[in-house]
């Protein structure tokens, strides 16, 4: 167990902002929220999993919608509590952990808001170990735990109580009841047991993801190379320097799809890359080549300052780093890969994980 | 009170369909559901509301969608118990009556299927006296019951439970999930105590349909003239004959909007009339005179054998007599006509009573 506090949501934030690979929302706007509400409410205790008995109910708290509208609508706490307290009264029970369902810009600073509030503690892990934009992408389809029941709330007072029949339904009324809510919502949703919990959840990423902002913060204090120190504090390979050259995106509401093309530096000069992103950096290709691909982590980060770049920040004149991690094991069984693997986006490859293809080069 | 058996709803979905004033679904589907159920289950004690609690729940049944895709989406029973149950999980009280929200078409016969199915009674009664389109257009508006929590189904397991921060939301939520759920869904909503219920409830409309289902198949039986039957059985006022020379209708998820053109016959010939609709008949012109308005019904009789037509049937060629029938006092107040008068559904004109109008000519 850890206490946290102020201070350790800005490395959080920072170290969340690295394994969302771009996407998730700001995380500066859920990282100010937490800062606030643990100001007001107290400190969070960061638990692992073994703290909870068997049957005590465990409920991830996200934010879902378009980032670029996330950017507008400023978070609120008041309608995550409000679809926590109505999946607990569903469920008639009530929940003794809360989890970040993602580790990723703003999903994974907004459930410390809840924890503040409520004094409850929040598990050390996520669904993920990463960011994903579809909500059947997290481990727990894998392991056949359902979103269903799920609350859905917004900042007006409405909120939906969803017992859906399949999961791509669930996907398809968020997406629906996110739009109608104006492009930004609250989940309380795949809501567990700690036994399920246990089998599910990616241990310890939330730490990870603290001790990747720290090693950033840590860099830039003594005046060391930031990218270096967060290719050190993930085990992730630097894949490419450029500059960003042109960006494409399209939003539709809950997606902004696009890609950033990026003319190589240093040792990648006269060569160039593209990042193609679906809320999340997908795909990274350079000369023909594919050199990572989803579900391993694709990381932009400032060149100067190793600060991580979201899809929504990419714009024309960046200079990055890109940094790839490799995912959990999890997901590169081949049930895993046809939930996230390349081809669920569009992309015409297979899957290679990412230390493969570096030895590869 | 009284026992409903299969041929009383015969007679109740007939009387349905003429206060219906054209809108609320096909009869003739919901009372197909509701005859297998009543003979797989039993008959339905029929109730005034002097017969509960003043603390006993009241929960209104109703399919809501386009009347257009509800033809082509047969009605089922267990969305109608899912949607119940849901409420009745959320309010942590069980059902001790159930009601129709209006006497229409489809949506006066359906709530029988659920009381059969759970051997509960149902009010005499409904919460408008005749059929409206939009969700908040009930006297409960009036009397500051609000539709939310709202609990809406479909047949293919999605159950949502809605707490929504005003109506207009929960028109527009409803309209939505609607949509998603392929055009047609089932709601449980606008619960209220048997107290409420007392002040808000049109009494007796149920019986009220049944009479003039009666009176007309009697008057068939006796080959008098159905029309007068009607007009007798309902107090109406016979405002027009002719033959329906064209229909325009656009549909748009939940509405079905339109106009019906009518050649004069008898009397009227060589006049013509139209006759205006957004699910239910909503205005009735002729020569450039209005006849009758929105929230006075409107109906629309074959001329020969009586039967109401609703407005996804008028096509042309029908012979029809358009009779009008005095809404109840509460939809004449000036609270009343901002809800469903004739500049609501965009109609130059304002209300004026139609014994009034009738007067006048």
């Amino acid at each position: 167990m850890s206490l946290i506090a102020e201070h350790d949501i800005e490395a959080i934030a920072a170290g969340s902002a690295i394994y969302g690979t771009g996407g998730g929302g700001d995380p500066y706007l859920g990282k100010l929220l937490a800062i606030q509400t643990i100001r007001q409410h107290g400190p969070v205790r960061l638990v692992d999993l073994d703290h909870f008995d068997d049957d005590d109910l465990i409920v991830p708290i996200a934010m879902v919608g378009s980032p670029s509208v996330i950017l507008e609508k400023l978070p609120q706490v008041e309608p995550m509590l409000a679809a926590l307290a109505a999946l607990e009264r569903h469920l008639g029970k009530r929940a003794k952990g809360l989890m970040s369902i993602e580790v990723g810009g703003i999903n994974s600073t907004i459930p410390f808001c809840v924890a503040s509030r409520l004094g409850l503690p929040l598990v050390d892990g996520d669904t993920m170990g990463r960011a994903f934009p579809e909500l059947p992408m997290t481990l727990c389809t894998l392991q056949g735990i359902l979103p269903s029941p799920l609350c859905i709330a917004d900042e007006k007072g409405n909120v939906f109580t969803a017992e859906v029949a399949d999961i791509h339904a669930a996907e398809q009324y968020v997406r629906t009841i996110t739009m109608e809510m104006g492009g930004a919502a609250y989940l309380a949703l795949y809501s567990m047991s700690a036994a399920q919990a246990r089998k599910t959840v990616v241990p310890r990423s939330i730490s990870a993801a603290r001790e990747a902002g720290q090693a950033l913060f840590d860099a830039r204090r003594q005046h060391a190379d930031p990218v270096a120190a967060v290719v050190r504090a993930t085990g992730g390979y630097l894949l490419y320097k450029g500059k960003i050259t042109g960006v494409t995106r399209t939003v539709d509401g809950r997606f902004s799809f696009g890609h950033a093309s990026v003319q190589g530096l240093d040792s990648h000069a006269g060569t160039q890359a593209s990042v193609k992103f679906q809320n999340e950096f997908l795909m990274l290709a350079s000369e023909g080549a594919v050199l990572c691909t989803t579900p391993d982590l694709i990381v932009l980060l400032d060149l100067e300052s190793g600060e991580p770049i979201t899809a929504e920040q990419t714009r024309f004149g960046l200079r990055v780093a890109i940094v790839a991690i490799a995912c959990v094991a999890e997901w590169r069984t081949p049930a895993a890969l046809e939930l996230v693997g390349p081809r669920k986006f569009g992309y015409a490859c297979d899957y290679v994980a990412v230390e493969k293809l570096v030895l590869e080069r």
